[in-house]
């Protein structure tokens, strides 16, 4: 992948039902593997499926950026590679980035600011210590590597003009 | 909807497959229903399907910013409206707002910058002339009203940090 430090945590292969009218992957299925891999890394924090339904929490996206580098053609095999960008309390800035299997070219990246929210309300409230312990100990892990171009610095990103 | 200067061009109706485990429309309808969207601003600027296949062009997403403001729940009304940011001679950045249909409330926005494609290459080639001036036209037209808060001022977009 072009961006060391990326964490694999999603694999799949570009399924004939994914492809457009152009004849590659149409944007909402690009959103759908990110969204896939967003959920693996929930559930590396202790906030997968089982997790929010016994808590009554999940977490929301609230603003996303998606750059279509490269067409993906049907039955090209990818993965996705994450690294958390920035957090606080209640927020998490997530960088993936989309390679193809065959060569590593990276076709696709996205940045996803996600809200952790009780959904009781649905209100925003903060992640346990447990969860926030977690999120802190990769963040860790990946600031080791120089953040990747083409995302935010930091969670300023939800408030550009 | 809360920006004045919106062109309606997409309606339609939450449906209960675009739902998620949140319990509200989930990411990938987002962007499939702003690309309905961008479709309908296509064939307003007379690149639709039929002048698409006809002319062997179509116009590809390079990169969007997607802002989730307010949840959608199933069988929630909404409309969207389109503006035009910016354009040059082989690329338009638009600027959606999708809204509630009872109140107007503002529940999405999006932002896209496309590129008109040859899809021989495919490879990057400049809009016809007529396509051009239509573009400018309705740009216009848009500009009569002060730009949104959330877009982009330009065509920069595509190459911020």
């Amino acid at each position: 992948m072009e961006t060391a430090g990326l964490r694999p945590l999603y694999r799949a292969t570009v399924k004939p039902e994914w492809v457009d009218y152009n004849g590659h992957m149409s944007e909402p299925w690009y959103v759908f593997v990110f969204g896939e891999t967003s959920d693996a890394f929930y559930d590396l924090i202790g906030l997968g499926d089982a997790a929010r339904r016994a808590t009554h929490s999940s977490v929301y996206t609230v603003e996303s950026h998606i750059w279509f580098l490269r067409e993906l053609k049907v039955r090209e095999a990818f993965l996705v590679g994450t690294r958390v960008i920035s957090h606080d309390a209640k927020r998490v800035l997530l960088y993936h980035e989309l390679a193809r299997a065959g060569d590593g070219t990276v076709a696709a990246a996205s940045e996803i600011l996600a809200l952790h929210v009780d959904t009781n309300g649905p209100r925003v409230v903060p992640f346990s210590a447990a969860v926030k312990e977690r999120i802190a100990a990769l963040a860790a892990e990946d600031a080791r590597e120089p953040p990747p171009k083409r995302a935010s610095r930091s969670l300023a990103f939800a408030t550009k003009a």
